[in-house]
């Protein structure tokens, strides 16, 4: 079979370690697809060291590869989403296959995007776009393809993944780790984008359209970032066996979906709660298989590049096939989708852990247990600490299920008790069953 | 596009989950592949009460099945390898695409299995052989398509993770715990099967091929179950920090690649050290992606028929495609399978956990670390606990990374000690990184 022909627009991290790849393990590829995949040309404003383009076509306007008639399969590796989302665009008008990592791109803009390649008859595949390396797209599209995806929820930001575990293992403060991180290369100088939970929301809105076949409502997404953990909570999680994990859960629910992205306590005994340090993880749980978790790097040249690269692959597998026998964009027929709502924060059920800080005088537990019990709410476990040099104490109550409103209700009465001192800390809990 | 249709033989547990799945999700599968799949027909000796097919076609005689013209896809769940493959290459030799969940048909004859599909341009799926619902073939096959794969290590049997986590918890005796996984249904009356790791041996098979691309030869796997395994050993592990988990190791080396299923210390950090339970989990190293873990349910009616009906899925979409584009079965082109050599298990290099009991003489230790470091063997870690009552006392030894045959040689020389009592009982320690 002749050979596929790429071209790689972007030659940063994820560009350079997909263009390695297609180098390095050519033979492999080729004894895998039984062709071979070559780079025709790639588009980059500078090089990169880390990329040896001394024999590749290298052009400095990216335009170029998308109007190369000789390219199959366009890369878009640029990020961002006015070029890329104009490249993009342009490649599929030109009838040319699209592989890209761009979250934000999807996320924001994939439904025009893939109307646009579903009319042109061309592939738009954004494996990279979620989790790295991890083949999660894959697996929640075709792996788990014979099940009602009931929810999903995951790790995805591994700088986020990172502060937290730090914090967890060795009780640090956030804005320390945060330093750190940004010295090491992991956060950005503006670490908004990763702490503040707007990455995992883009992750998210592409992992929960495939799995309940929804379109792309990056919007809906209710996002809480980890800027306001304290040590105090992280170690009163430890205590009662859980670890605050930054998670992306979808939940498909009778009322709608449910598409959040928050601090949540997980339970020790959960391998979710075990995935430590700049690593990814995702659950998804099938109504045939049941729970599942796929673990690995979530980010990184050659983790993502991973990811870029079996879709070429993938591409390049199907260039023949009949389009409307291909795996859809969004894992459903595109007239197939679900209008199904996406529910409000205040509509969402979960339990909650609650740490605030009280004068420790008669009455005033039984006060906070009165307004949690008139609302709904019931306790699972709950810590008070001794008196010490002072008269306020920590209190930390953790409660079963619980729907947003009531909880936001039972606090606002909680906080006016003249004995509790300042605001509630509010922190979600996930059973993950 | 018009409905595909299959045919189902065998309605024992795996076989009437499958169907259930095909009857229940069928809207929300209809939905992903923009046509609907039709039982057309099920061959089954007996019904099975857990599967209404009163509204379905049934015989008594499965080969209808395979000789029914309007079937495009026969599914094999009857299981062995005599009547199952005399079926399989009767569907193939009709032209019939197969989906099968026969770990012991695909390991042991999948080699003229595929060669005859190949021939007929029919594809054989085995998702459901490996790991039950987890989509470790997909993973591996498509979604890390992009790695050379370095090694993959799994617990790939959920009777022997059973037993090996209630030994672990709750320091009960292998006895007492294959006694209960009986009763529960999880171990056959004859357990032979899944504790000496024959079941293991068939999925490590098939594993290693498609990581390698390899052919499939189950005869050269090493195989030891978890029979000889005592209290004991499980407590001195959990003191040094590992569980033991009966794995199936792939890795290919500069000499050859090793196949073998054993028992196993896995430093409690790692995830795979805490899949518990029935749960199967799978770790893949690629050297681009790095390490990855998949997890899910090992067995069962829904997890094993989810991974049966997402291939039937697969199947149907690339009935248009060329069959040169296709995924290649063992996800090397036939034509590329490499004849890597299998190593003995002598050559096999990893850690060792040694239990032995000694009497506490003076020079008895000074002897055994003399014999280990004459023969290459550096010592990671020791016990050796006080004197009790009597004279003899254990002795644990873990060591780094070493050729199987120079442990061999160092055992049968510290057993020839006078001051060795009895047998020293070995474990293979894998870091997994």
């Amino acid at each position: 079979m002749k050979p596929v022909k790429v071209g790689i627009c972007g030659l940063g991290t994820v560009g350079s370690g997909s263009f390695n790849i297609l180098r390095e393990n050519a033979e492999e590829i080729t004894r895998r697809v039984g062709r071979s995949i070559e780079i025709e040309q790639v588009g980059a404003r500078r090089d990169n060291p880390s990329a040896d383009t001394s024999a590749t076509n290298v052009t400095r306007n990216i335009f170029d590869v998308v109007n190369n008639p000789e390219i199959d399969i366009v890369i878009e590796l640029i990020g961002g989403t006015t070029i890329a989302k104009e490249l993009v665009l342009q490649a599929i008008e030109n009838q040319k296959h699209v592989v890209t990592a761009n979250k934000a791109l999807i996320a924001e803009h994939g439904n025009e995007i893939f109307a646009k390649a579903q009319e042109k008859g061309v592939m738009v595949a954004f494996e990279a776009a979620v989790a790295g390396g991890i083949p999660i797209i894959k697996t929640v599209r075709e792996g788990l393809s014979a099940n009602k995806i009931d929810w999903l929820a995951g790790i995805i930001n591994g700088t986020g993944n990172f502060i937290m575990t730090e914090m967890s293992d060795k009780g640090r403060a956030f804005d320390d780790v945060l330093k750190e991180a940004q010295a090491l290369g992991y956060a950005e100088a503006d670490p908004t984008f990763d702490v503040e939970g707007i990455d995992a929301a883009h992750k998210l809105t592409i992992l929960a359209s495939i799995a309940f076949g929804i379109p792309l409502q990056f919007d809906r997404v209710y996002t809480e970032g980890i800027s306001q953990i304290t040590e105090k909570d992280v170690s009163f999680s430890n205590q009662l066996g859980y670890s605050i994990k930054h998670l992306g859960i979808a939940r498909r629910t009778a009322k709608g979906v449910e598409l959040r992205v928050h601090p949540t306590l997980v339970s020790k005994k959960q391998l979710l709660a075990n995935v430590n340090g700049v690593m990814n993880a995702v659950m998804v749980k099938g109504d045939a298989v049941g729970p599942t978790l796929t673990y690995g790097a979530g980010a990184g040249a050659l983790a993502t590049g991973s990811s870029v690269v079996a879709d070429i692959i993938d591409v390049a597998r199907t260039l023949t096939a009949d389009p409307d026998n291909r795996v859809p964009h969004l894992a459903f027929q595109a007239n197939a989708l679900s209008d199904l709502e996406v529910l409000d924060i205040d509509e969402v059920e979960c339990g909650f852990f609650l740490n605030m800080t009280i004068q420790d005088r008669a009455g005033v537990l039984a006060n906070i247990t009165q307004i949690l019990s008139t609302n709904g709410i019931s306790i699972e476990s709950l810590i008070q600490q001794e008196k010490g040099v002072s008269d306020s104490v920590p209190l930390v109550v953790m409660t079963h299920t619980v729907a947003e409103k009531n909880m936001n209700a039972a606090i606002a009465k909680i906080e006016a008790l003249p004995d509790v001192i300042g605001k509630i800390q509010r922190i979600r809990v996930e059973a993950l069953i």
